[in-house]
């Protein structure tokens, strides 16, 4: 499809626009701004009101870093929650995974991203400053880092493994294994060999669903 | 995934939001959402202002009910296209679709939806008024009815017929048959049938290519 297809240049605008999304295709852009073409006034204008509002009115959270409405996010603000206990995650939608599995009381630090000199993404870019003055202020009795186990992740994990193992607080990484369900022989080798190497004593616990 | 695992009620609002959109699930609605949290301030001010421009500021021809950024189309003031032939469509989508064809040089008239009681749509909510006033000033040679072959498609044809074909004006459907470059075997009984008691002249220019 080119741009001068469409007969209104508003029209076209609005499915530019859509198709910035990732995921998103000229055609599948089309198919929302039609539909939204379709919608009441008033709908459309609190979806415009609703993404204006996420971008400008949002706060992220002072200790975590985290999305907010307010200064400090709700996790961090949890008395009940184990503040000595950090996960480091690479984005906002982690917290949201790990909190899913209701596994983990501890609060997390969002970095922000990964290092990537691929694209351009350096330490400074990414929230470890404020991870190393909790460290080494003593508020941290462990730092969980639970980024991807990809090139960048694992140097990330290896560069904040160096920032912050000097004040004497364990780092550990979360477990790499094969999942739950799966089975052994079409687990990808790396995956199984680490889930050897790994083994835990077993726990009739874990086994019972 | 609930409403309250996001720990901002503006982003669990923006979700919600794009969720409303055809074919977007609430987690590809975070997706788009946190894509645009990352993006520049100024970025999703235009996105915003794309969306809001496109269904408050946009126009529908006068004419033939395209959307338009004026009040006549580009299509029904262009002067080098034949005004007496209407081709009836259901929707702006198939304006586009048959003006990618490159095959047509009438104009169009775009009914807005079919005849569908199901879904709440009588003759009276499509723009059937303005095509028959058209029909009978006399302003077409023919009238092409290009609608889908569903039940309903079919309802409104017969609906359009017998509004329109009073006025002595001639009444084509656009043919169907099996597509081009499909093999026989795997058409349904349905679309060949209609290709064989629809058989048209063998058309040599037609199969050079």
């Amino acid at each position: 499809m080119n741009e001068s297809q469409y007969s209104s240049r508003l029209l076209d605008n609005a499915v530019c626009q859509f198709a910035t999304l990732p995921g998103i295709g000229r055609k599948t852009a089309l198919r929302l701004v039609l539909h939204l073409l379709r919608e009441d006034k008033d709908d459309v204008a609190q979806f415009v009101e609703a993404v204006r509002a996420v971008r400008n009115d949002i706060h992220y959270c002072q200790v975590c870093h985290n999305v907010s409405d307010t200064d400090i996010c709700e996790i961090c603000s949890n008395a009940a929650r184990n503040h000595r206990l950090i996960c480091v995650v690479e984005s906002v939608r982690d917290v949201m995974a790990i909190e899913n599995t209701r596994q983990y009381t501890g609060i997390y630090h969002v970095l922000g991203g990964v290092i990537s000199p691929m694209d351009g993404v350096g330490p400074n870019d990414l929230n470890i400053d404020s991870l190393e003055a909790k460290v080494a202020a003593g508020e941290a009795d462990e730092v969980i880092l639970a980024l991807s186990t990809t090139m960048e992740g694992d140097t990330t994990n290896y560069y904040l493994y160096k920032r912050i193992a000097k004040y004497g607080v364990p780092v550990t990484t979360i477990a790499r294994g094969v999942a739950v369900g799966d089975e052994l022989e079409y687990a990808d080798e790396v995956t199984l060999g680490r889930s050897l190497v790994n083994r835990i004593p077993f726990d009739t616990t874990l086994n019972i669903r």
